[in-house]
């Protein structure tokens, strides 16, 4: 930290002493006779209090031309006021530098809209709401890394560049690669199994993914975060499942613990620890008891849709006051070949999603891991097999049974901090038509 | 952890008892009254020894076809044999399951050059010895982020898709992006500046970053996974330096606590926990005293090249005992035009490299943080502005003094466990022959 320098939160505890803190100019208040200035950093607002000393009073200069957000450094004495309402203590300054002015003329303010904040996200974050977002992010990520570290999971990186196109291809980025085309990763999934066959017990990332799919939503991007986890060895998809648990109550109460106030004060949101075990629900009960309120009339539907999945939401909500609830057993034809069917069901996959409310942020399952069974599925779904040998080489040689699941970082903090969007929930968002800044 | 697992390495505490193991087949003995095969988790091995029990032996039976690098479980009574090497115990199996046969022959073997390892990469990960670079790793990640959480940083995930190339545009993968290019980013540095600029405090990532190099050297990699360091109001860039001692001086600590006996015993490298300060000598004393020892006979490198590394390495062990040495004050010449300058020294810049037993880890400074400042040192280095805009505007509007570093992980790693090649260091290496698997 740089020599002597006092953070606005600890100022109480200087009371009377001579600090220099380091900060933003958030509001000014030039009066006649008192020059008043809020100091903003990232821990709070402190008021200047300066007693204009007339022609020659460098301070009173400084005060009088200096623009709202440059970069200052005070040196000054710490007061009590009373009458003051951030924590009824003032700083007379001694010594104002301007170590970056700013340009007068913000290019956005408290009514720009969401696109214009985005363009000039720098100003953006430095109002405290939006910042405590990733404050909160550290936390969640903090949380999660303890409950891995703890399960003895390894963290890994996977490559983002990949040979060939994972699964369809119509939603993978290409990439000029020396001459060739390589692809961005659309999830670890390959990587993390092929770690698990590697005789890694538990596998662990936080790391970027990328989808090349035009969706315009508030719950869509074409890059963000993935935390991903896959664990060998398990005796079924309910382990999973049970990991996750155990990670997500974690999370929301160390978020509870560490910034519950702030986040009811700055974003009006509620963090609710949620109690074990969440709720489950097969998919096909999940359809049958919504059909029986109304949803899908025609009949026709084989997954939840978003209104599906806010109308079962609601149901456990009810049920049980959970916000969370995992939906199981989806069927064989709606999931990939290389899930895991449980024995003797072949109709049926041993696979999870789990919704909060109201909108899915996990999707889990039991991996196949025996490469005759797995030939078969991908045969079964009309796959050819040449192109996959290289995922199908991981499973000729001994690897064990295995389950895990993927979260998006950025749809969790979203529906953590009642966010309306995740683009409030990235540091620098990326979309079909944005890429900058 | 599936019902019932006992991990090798804890099999002492359950001496006569009877536990279910997991793991692959390692190594079989099979006798003709005896049959021992050595099982393998991620902790250990232990010995299963069956005595044969003739025709209808379903063991014997399993033991007898079971092929080497099988995932199996077996459950058994564990049982004291000081003529086990072994932790002096073995396991008398009472059922064996195959999970997942392996096909007989292996692709590789002990044998096996580095590419053939990496084709099949999964298979190389199984010996412990390979493996404990990833536990390491982690070991690594969980140090620099503890360290950085006792700092006040913020964790941060800046995107990988920039709307342009940040730097000549020579070294960055283009990408098909809804029919414009984007760009992989080479680093995070623009970003974490921008973070700076948006008042967050200190921000620290971990991350994947794109190096389009046609570069073969045992130290270069096209994908590589960055940590990245960059700290808000500092006084100078020696408090950017201090601040990477700590963290380095943390990370041997931690790592030759947790994992310094087994780094000797399977990798042969000693982990030495450095004394701080780190030694310092600027660029112009190096070079002069490198020189007088015969170094660049013509007298015309401007920068150390590798032997330059490694000789001032050796001078620096020789003087200080010490592996590390931080090279300051690089010409304004070499640097990019962002690197701060010192007061009234415009021919130098505020940097540093890193240099460890001889290879350089990571490259530092302070930034530039001055609108006018910046814009000058740009033209002054022939560039226009134009293109520079989305970076330039970031200082408009009050960016304070900050600086910060960064390191690549497989680098770090390779120097710490004496590994000859970041190819080791990676779990899945890209390079640009190499995007499989």
């Amino acid at each position: 930290m740089a020599t002597g320098r006092t953070l606005i939160r600890e100022l109480a505890s200087h009371l009377d002493g001579t600090v220099t803190v380091h900060g933003w100019i958030d509001t000014l208040r030039l009066q006649r006779r008192m020059q008043f200035v809020l100091v903003r950093d990232h821990t709070g607002l402190v008021q200047l209090a300066h007693r204009r000393g007339g022609e020659g009073d460098p301070i009173e200069a400084v005060l009088d031309t200096v623009t709202v957000e440059s970069a200052v450094r005070i040196t000054g004495k710490v007061l009590a006021n009373p009458q003051v309402r951030l924590g009824g203590l003032e700083i007379v300054p001694e010594r104002v530098e301007v170590l970056a002015a700013a340009e007068s003329g913000l290019p956005i303010d408290e009514r720009a809209g969401l696109d214009q904040r985005l363009d000039w996200r720098f100003l953006d974050l430095r109002r405290p709401s939006r910042r405590l977002v990733f404050e909160v992010q550290s936390t969640v990520e903090r949380a999660m890394r303890a409950v891995a570290a703890e399960g003895g999971f390894t963290e890994l990186h996977t490559p983002k560049l990949m040979g060939a196109a994972s699964e369809s291809g119509a939603e993978v980025f290409p990439v000029e690669y020396f001459g060739r085309t390589a692809y961005l990763a659309q999830s670890p999934q390959f990587y993390k199994q092929m770690a698990i066959a590697g005789g890694i017990d538990r596998v662990f990332e936080i790391g970027p993914v990328f989808r090349a799919e035009p969706s315009f939503t508030s719950r869509h991007a074409t890059e963000f975060t993935g935390v991903d986890v896959e664990m060998a060895w398990v005796d079924g998809v309910e382990e999973v499942m049970e990991f996750e648990e155990r990670m997500l109550r974690r999370v929301l109460a160390e978020v509870h613990a560490e910034h519950g106030e702030r986040i009811a004060e700055l974003l009006g949101a509620e963090v609710v620890v949620p109690k074990a075990p969440f709720p489950r629900i097969t998919l096909a009960d999940a359809m049958a008891r919504l059909r029986a309120g109304g949803w899908d009339p025609e009949g026709t539907a084989v997954d939840l849709d978003p209104a599906g999945e806010r109308a079962l939401a609601a149901l456990a909500a009810e049920e049980s006051g959970h916000e969370f609830v995992f939906v199981t057993e989806y069927p064989a034809g709606v999931r990939p070949f290389y899930h895991h069917r449980p024995p003797g069901r072949p109709e049926v996959t041993a696979s999870f999603d789990l919704l909060w409310k109201g909108v899915e942020i996990t999707t889990g399952a039991q991996r196949e891991h025996r490469y005759e069974v797995l030939c078969a599925q991908a045969r079964e779904k009309g796959m050819e097999l040449g192109p996959l040998a290289r995922y199908l080489d991981c499973f000729r040689y001994g690897t064990p049974p295995h389950g895990g699941f993927g979260l998006g970082l950025a749809r969790l903090l979203m529906l953590l901090l009642g966010l309306p969007s995740i683009r409030e929930a990235t540091f620098l968002f990326r979309g079909p038509h944005r890429l900058e800044p």
